[in-house]
């Protein structure tokens, strides 16, 4: 048995943890969850393990040095640089490209929380062992509220150690999610993904020819620096970018999904870090993290503060953030609007 | 008709204003509602008014330097240094012994906010007519809630221009304050008085002859230097301090008050001062101060800043503080405690 290839994606910007996520250092970088980066965390994930062999990271040029740096102890590890942010499909097929045809590959997105890494390794287990049999693999993520904020997959046919796809469902309103977490039969799609390299390829030949083919020519006028790959920036930059679940998944006839309950967080606001924190909660369910945190009656508050006492009194269900110069409070309810606030638009 | 002698006390510390008001530069001495500090409002209140005399001012030794920079466009203001805090009796007593007996003296915290100054000086003119008929003259605040941090006024018969007191009430519980706002006798005992400074000296020394006596003692020892007035410190220091209320007003026979309609407000929180920048605030009651400010489906939000940025999503009725290196985050409710926060306490 071949080991299973980690490709790990660091293309999110995690505006809404802003302004402790900024394009200089975003979001895969941060130590948010632990004292590990989230990044440092999907790396070794899969680290010290033989069924996993070292990472190959797709990023772009600006984080490249964090990354290496991020990377020090995880030998055999490869940077994929790319010359532009063309959405996943590209990123992936860059790193398919990169590999042996035969090879399984385990696409992770560095910004997502996983609590429980044995769970993951086993549902990666079992999506390779679908991707062998030339299946292109979903993780399904068991969800645990009607989340409007992402897409979900229907299971089809039962296969060994998971389903086939039904259908691909995109962010549903309100009452479509409620009634897909009543019906038991939807998943989160999570980003993360296992597919033979080749067969990743050839899929993407037959519904994206266009940018199959731009791949190849980057891979092909490509130049390798140490550990650092650079793909050409012309035929790359001409890619009309794309995520992998439009680009390949929503249009393959070999759509499988495994089923993974591993404590999956995409940490996607500041609500979401507050709940992946949840084990460090006083016993009114606040949080607090990174210097003097004083909270009198308050109740299911995150407080985060690189500097700056805070101190706080009254508030239920709130998130104080204070970092570099800018201080943000927001209601939970309010944590996914972030991003659009002026301070981390204009950043 | 001789002149009004304003005598300005300096004594609040105004600890539910941190992390703005400090003990080196406390709530009197900051502009929290225009561009004057609260002082400076207090002292212009009486001033450019020939009905008015310079002011009296009193206060410790270590706001000594604010206040005179403060009263630098103000001819004629003198300055008590008290030796010890020792409550509002002995401070007033001693203004009382720097004046002439005659003199019809109007007592003013200068930490409180008034909107409508006319108002203040029509009250104040009137209770100087009771004052010289030999009243002890207590401002009578109209109250607007049932307010339980304050104490109120009870009026007796009619005067020329107030009434008598028929009782001071301690600080009432919800109950009866609610009792005391439907009843329409009721007034706040703002801290506002005018009395002959003579018979102020008189009554002290009928109710609380050892303070009297000590009083005399420190300004009998006393040292004039240039505006400034220094007690002798031991005999002050060795005073029992007391309130004007307890020492005085409650034990008169000759206790009064005039009706006071002015848009008052001691601040005495952050959610007193919100109220009271009502009229700068944006059509969902938010209010902003001091720096970029910037509010995402807020409601009744009080946003001060002395530098970095706020950024706030989703909040009602809540306040936001950043000062000093301090972040402050308080519901409206919350706001009363703001003093006793580990912050506040050992600043």
């Amino acid at each position: 048995m071949t080991a299973i290839h980690p490709v790990i994606l660091c293309g999110g910007s995690g505006t809404r943890l802003w302004p402790v996520s900024r394009k200089a250092v975003p979001k895969p970088f941060l130590p948010l969850v632990s004292d590990e980066t989230l990044f440092e965390q999907a790396v070794r994930r899969v680290a010290g393990d033989d069924r996993f062999a070292a990472p190959l990271v797709v990023a772009g040029a600006a984080h490249a040095d964090l990354i290496t740096a991020q990377l020090s102890n995880t030998p055999g590890a490869r940077l994929v640089i790319e010359p532009a942010a063309r959405n996943t499909a590209p990123a992936i097929a860059l790193a398919a490209a990169l590999l042996p045809a035969d090879a399984v590959m385990l696409v992770c997105p560095s910004d997502h929380h996983i609590a429980d890494a044995a769970a993951f390794r086993a549902a990666a287990l079992a999506a390779a062992e679908l991707a062998r049999q030339d299946y292109l693999v979903a993780f399904g993520i068991a969800p645990d509220r009607p989340e409007t904020g992402y897409g979900y997959l229907q299971r089809g046919e039962p296969l060994a150690g998971g389903f086939t796809v039904a259908q691909f469902v995109e962010k549903p309103d309100l009452a479509r999610a409620q009634q897909y977490l009543a019906s038991g039969d939807y998943s989160w799609n999570g980003g993360i993904f296992a597919f033979r390299a080749g067969h990743l390829l050839a899929e993407l030949a037959a519904h994206r020819p266009d940018m199959a083919r731009l791949v190849a020519e980057a891979v092909a006028g490509g130049r390798q620096d140490g550990a650092r790959f650079h793909p050409a920036p012309a035929p790359f930059a001409a890619i009309d970018g794309d995520s992998i679940d439009y680009a390949v998944m929503e249009n393959t006839a070999r759509a499988a999904m495994v089923p993974a309950r591993m404590g999956w967080s995409d940490i996607g606001n500041w609500a979401a870090l507050s709940d992946a924190l949840s084990d460090g909660a006083d016993a009114a369910g606040n949080v607090a993290k990174g210097g003097v945190v004083d909270l009198d009656r308050c109740r299911g508050v995150l407080a985060i503060t690189d500097g700056p006492r805070i101190s706080a009194v009254g508030l239920e269900d709130v998130c104080i953030i204070v970092s570099g110069g800018e201080v943000l409070v927001t209601t939970r309810d309010g944590a996914q609007a972030v991003g659009k606030l002026p301070g981390a638009v204009n950043q």
